[in-house]
């Protein structure tokens, strides 16, 4: 086996810039998807208080095939982060004039972030004396959210299926919170991308 | 703001294979750094049972110093996975006959992974019918782990600052329980590296 460790000039050094939060939102008990528009976002370690994904624990889904189902497992889908550009695309390729991030259960949604939905797992999202979150994955759009959308546009049931199309790579992310705090729209986001190179086995 | 995503083909796909545990370690209560032989290591969604870093919460070090120092903040430094073979390399580099892994305080060594230390975050290590754990930073060597080293080789104090420099990268891993289990040496360890992209702000 080949030990030799990578080079340090394939390793891409921490990248640091801001962003706005542009809305915050939680999903209430009883709900499948949608979330709701809250004033405040009062984030836990355990997740959004008041939000049906709190938890240091839940159960996994079929996201996670390698798990059978309902295993009891960490929890690091206690929020998701949209981000408005991407929201404003997928809607023009839907052919709807907007697509609000509470119809799909969007927790946050930040402004002025080139291509959201890519910030690397481990990226950091502080807010200066606020909460900190930690992402955890790309998220992926699927057909129950298509039909919470459709449930907003008459005669279009063809969202249900066009939204895991068009929204792909583009559905936001996945985070647990690392640093406990309120959230609050206008807040200022300090977003640390961490080191990134390939790895290949 | 240029919003267009990635190229799909700029996306190198989830990677999966196999290791072996070669050890299991616990630090115990009081322990400064070192950890001891375990016969099976038991794996909680908090992290080890008889571990001191156990718990869904930590205090913030030096080591995040994007927090205050003290900071009540989620545990993803449960366990510390080492490599067999990035051990012998650092020794090797170090002069000296070998360096155990419990001098260093790891939890888990494994065997057979190329670059063990470069496995990027989020990268899963599933033992069929067993615990799985999530991977989260890539760990940095330091002092108090190299002064340990030097207790156990007389006329070495060198070795204190030494091991900060030659175990840089080859330090191994810290990760968190994501599902629960027990861990033995011998045990085969399904790693699945997710996908990888370059994100550039």
């Amino acid at each position: 086996m080949d030990m030799s460790p990578l080079s340090p000039f394939d390793i891409i050094p921490v990248q640091k810039f801001s962003a706005e939060v542009a809305g915050v939102f939680a999903v209430p008990e009883g709900s499948r998807v949608e979330s709701r528009p809250v004033p405040v976002l009062r984030l836990e370690l355990e997740g959004a208080v008041g939000d049906r994904h709190f938890g240091f624990t839940r159960k996994s889904t079929s996201r996670e095939p390698w798990y059978a189902r309902g295993t009891v497992i960490s929890n690091t889908r206690q929020v998701t982060i949209l981000s408005a550009e991407e929201l404003a695309v997928v809607a023009g390729r839907m052919g709807i004039d907007r697509l609000e991030p509470e119809w799909i259960g969007g927790s946050i949604v930040l402004a002025g972030v080139r291509n959201l939905s890519f910030l690397p797992l481990g990226t950091r999202l502080i807010v200066p004396g606020g909460p900190a979150l930690l992402v955890a994955e790309q998220n992926g759009p699927c057909r129950i959210a298509g039909k919470a959308i459709s449930a907003h546009f008459e005669g279009r049931d063809d969202l249900e299926l066009g939204f895991p199309k068009h929204a792909r790579r583009m559905r936001g992310l996945t985070a647990s919170v690392e640093r406990a705090g309120a959230l609050r729209a206008g807040d200022r986001v300090d977003i640390m991308v961490p080191e990134q190179w390939t790895y290949r086995a």
